[in-house]
């Protein structure tokens, strides 16, 4: 059983409430650091604690006590049976519009970030990505142009009309980056980084939440709970290969995770064919079978000089590539009841 | 380097080659027990074979020399430029027109094979599949009809003038089941058995060889190969899922397999999502995604009644699931410019 | 529920216990074309099987009947609380003693074979291997000596006095090879070819059963059941390695198999560290690690001129580094209450 | 080329050599935000590298240029051919005597804490190991004591003479943790963690670097490099279990990764039996193979009393079984060379 204050209650109305389950003889745990207080009752049996709901429920400063069954709660489908949709700008990530997310891996220069912005607006994308603090294996790789990445992330979102993502590595940047871009993108990497998890769910802003490649799909939807219990439930899941034993290409991609995760959650699950393939001659296909099992969108690496990029320029898409990407996503959106923004506008 | 004589090569003349082969201060190497002879060289380097291709090629009875640079050489898109497509009976496996190869996981009785096969034909299936002979992980489980099941597959595929599928387990059953059925498939636990690979081989009829789930992509080309260098190409691959960490799932799709073996082969690859999800939940969403992604068809299990199914029910199709995910395939084979069958001439 | 039937029950005892289960009313299921009959029944529920033991197991011809709690039920320690010994020779495989199994991956000729027999079991390898059919992931790939190999295997095995180990891969030729040498493997790639499985279960022989590196630990036990089913009970598991995403090695040892097979199976567990770490220079490791977690033996290549081998060249052991090996594991086996025989004989 | 400043290399000195390498005519990258500069030429193929290792040797400021042939240089056996050992008080990781690190998952309370360390002290362990922040998949479970839990483990040390080890997850928490504590420990989930690894690198204090499941030995090699470009090289690796298909164990512990890192690398690498089998059964012949394997030490989850535990019970061993363990392990090491601190000096 977990007893979720209400965001700013007292102090002392925690207190009561913890002593009032030390009372009912359960030992109390409080999620420590973070805004809103959730007391969960360790030890506590089922039956036990199903006794107890109405009488904790109607203490001071309590918001709501749940049962859980499952080990994620916010994040089942079981208490929010529709399907979320989760806004950004114009669009709603989760409806019948696919989120096309494009843009280069990483911003490398003004010219580089407005040529790609640029194109793949033209080619209908409706999210501008772009990696200004950049996760890499090897600390000889380029590392991301930090705040001046950031800075021209903003212009070429606000030159092009794109609401714009970038991915959020150290606690110490949330704000920053929270200044400049519409979406935080929490990486692979830091899928199970728990306290960064916590600090982003306590900024109003939309998560991409991309899986760690060997992480289970329930181990996903755990790490989203932590950003939604601390109340940002604007949290878009991002399916983008997982590690396997199959060398050729870089991960592989779950295809079966997307109904796996429509079964069981409400949250909307885009996939990402470009880490998932590593290979640019693989995304086109990769991201076709991504929208015809469900997604709810992709997220693709675009590049004007694919050769010259200073990370993952192997799998990222040259704007005519993707151009052509998009218009055989159109047709394939359409055949499942979906469709692509500009293009469907055309139509 | 690989010397290919001719079928039905004279013992003299492999002889001779041999010894040619020992006097260029080589070890050659025969394959045994085969009909059409292969011998390698064993030992040498690329440079000192390269002056010996025409060398070999003069000799009587040598169909071919070729020099290996690839561990696959038949099934390699480099000696095959153009997609293979495999005829079986009205359909073109490989073309624009998608396999879909439909049916119960084992054949039961002539009233559940009977009804599954008027089931799928009405839904527009090609090809209709039954097992026969079944490779059960336990020893107690349903090992399938045997003989009687292929003459119930027969009866079925003659009512419904689609052809037959089944799978072969043991070399000994080879000629029986060549009898009765049109296509013959090499299931993932045989995908290895490279004694059986090389018997199917040296039947005329087409082959769909099945990735065995823990085998790269590789070691399926090379399987593939196994059967080729017996005289038969006419192999379709198939895709049903790999293992891996992920347990919401029987298994894992490796949907990235599909364009990869369509850029490095000229074999047509087709996708089995009812073993890849093992839930028929899941089925529809993981069938769309292959065929979206390239694939040539698909094998999906369909049972009059799945909860009494003596395998793989979880995983099978009702008929009427069936029908809507053979209506929802028609039209995202449109939108990647392939058509089904049946609904295209309606259309 | 499982209805044993006595080996050479006549088909009239196997009717009237069919008759009985349909009456009881149950669909009785009987394992096809091999020699001892079993009858399960299907559809019954555990409750309703219970009671039916007394009234199956009166029946003529009967041997016994078990309720199956867990997949497999010969190979379960439950049914057999002590450790299994298979008697090879002189050796107790599962006992105190440690079976190690060693010798070149492929017999090439006799004067490699010779040297490698006499270097091991100089070394004190207590059992010889050889491979006379040889499974390569590539056809163009030697495919080993056939029948004149198992002469030559035969021959050393008389020649050092070691019982003689070699792997099977076409039904065909069990006979010969039972004819030839004193233990028969089944490799990995075949272990779940459960055809071939209760042809090998129907010869009395002792079978070395090795894991197939895509397959679970229960896989493999069921497996085991396929040949202890047909009444040989004399089966040795091998843990070779699985496939995992890490490329630095061949394949990865599961190390943890040997604990949990040893506590659920009462089976002896051995390791192949060759083809686990598929470098020579890791084998050492791998086989004291095996050994101290409590393998009951270990296979070893040894090729007494690694870079000339026709297979597995990279894996072998020189003699002269699997007798300090040997040297190692005496006292790592010490170290853990086993011991090797020669070596400790010698102490 | 990699350019390494010294550490406290002037903004004028850093900037002449970016201008030697532009003029150059190579991009020069700059690691940003952190103490020690390092200047890498973007672009440049090794050839022409190589000529300017001198050149720019010369240059003010530079510590040392270095040619990287692989992809991690510092912690490569190449550039420190012998064994590394990391001091942490009376013990030397990595030399002949074995590190034992033991303790419970969390530090729960005084009682637990002060029970445990005493009874793995008197086992022989010779660091002890407590988590105050802990990383749970679930938000709703124990998330570790915090402050008041390093303390305990503190004062814990202080009674038993050990030096403590507890693992890192908010870069906010370093500097108190650096207070408390030995060793710090980056977890698997935070392996890859890029700024947190710089920021743990700027601490002086050793480092336990535990690879993350999901990820190839090197990219645990990778990662430690970050740490060691801080100027931190007392890095202690720790192989702890990768994800596979296998279900029977809650991981896979990786065996061949301890030749494979003894090979590549000269850091120590220990081996943590209790998360890779997920199961107090099997810590023992787990931990046993490792130490025979090679391993440098083993971490080792001990708990007065599991079932209680608010973490990691299941996996956790009962101190008679932990001493049971000890009394084996120091056998084991013996037989590779090796020992173990109290119970060496005791015999």
């Amino acid at each position: 059983m977990v007893i979720i204050m209400q965001t700013g209650a007292a102090d002392s109305e925690v207190e009561a409430v913890i002593e009032a389950v030390e009372k009912a003889g359960f030992r109390p745990w409080i999620n420590p650091g973070v805004e809103r207080k959730v007391i969960a009752l360790l030890g506590a049996v089922d039956a036990e604690k199903a006794e107890l709901v109405d009488h904790f429920s109607a203490l001071p400063g309590v918001e709501r006590v749940t049962l859980i069954s499952e080990p994620y709660k916010l994040a089942s489908r079981r208490t929010h049976p529709e399907h979320s949709q989760i806004q950004v700008g114009p669009v709603s990530i989760g409806g019948r519009e696919l989120a096309i997310i494009a843009g280069p891996c990483s911003i490398e220069n003004r010219e580089q970030m407005l040529e790609a912005a640029q194109a793949v607006k033209e080619a209908g994308a409706n999210l501008l990505r772009g990696g200004a603090f950049k996760p890499r294996t090897s600390p000889y790789s380029f590392q991301g142009l930090g705040v001046s990445g950031l800075e021209l992330l903003a212009e070429a979102g606000r030159l092009t009309g794109l609401p714009t993502v970038t991915e959020i590595l150290h606690p110490a940047d949330l704000k920053t980056i929270a200044e400049y871009v519409d979406v935080i993108q929490v990486g692979a990497r830091n899928m199970q980084n728990f306290r960064l998890l916590q600090e982003v769910g306590q900024i109003g802003k939309p998560v991409i939440l991309k899986r760690n490649p060997g992480c289970r799909i329930q181990d996903l939807l755990m790490a989203s709970e932590y950003i939604m219990l601390e109340g940002n439930s604007n949290v878009v899941l991002c399916e983008r290969g997982i590690t396997s034993f199959e060398n050729a290409t870089r991960y592989t991609l779950d295809l079966n995770a997307i109904p796996v995760i429509k079964r069981f959650s409400h949250l909307p699950i885009i996939a990402d064919p470009s880490h998932a393939a590593g290979d640019w001659r693989y995304v086109t296909a990769v991201a076709l079978g991504a929208v015809a099992a469900g997604a709810d969108g992709v997220m693709v690496e675009v590049h004007p000089d694919p050769p010259t990029a200073l990370s993952d320029g192997p799998q990222s898409l040259r704007p005519e590539k993707f151009q052509d990407l998009m218009g055989s996503m159109a047709r394939v959106a359409a055949a499942v009841g979906r469709h692509i923004g500009t293009l469907a506008e055309q139509a």
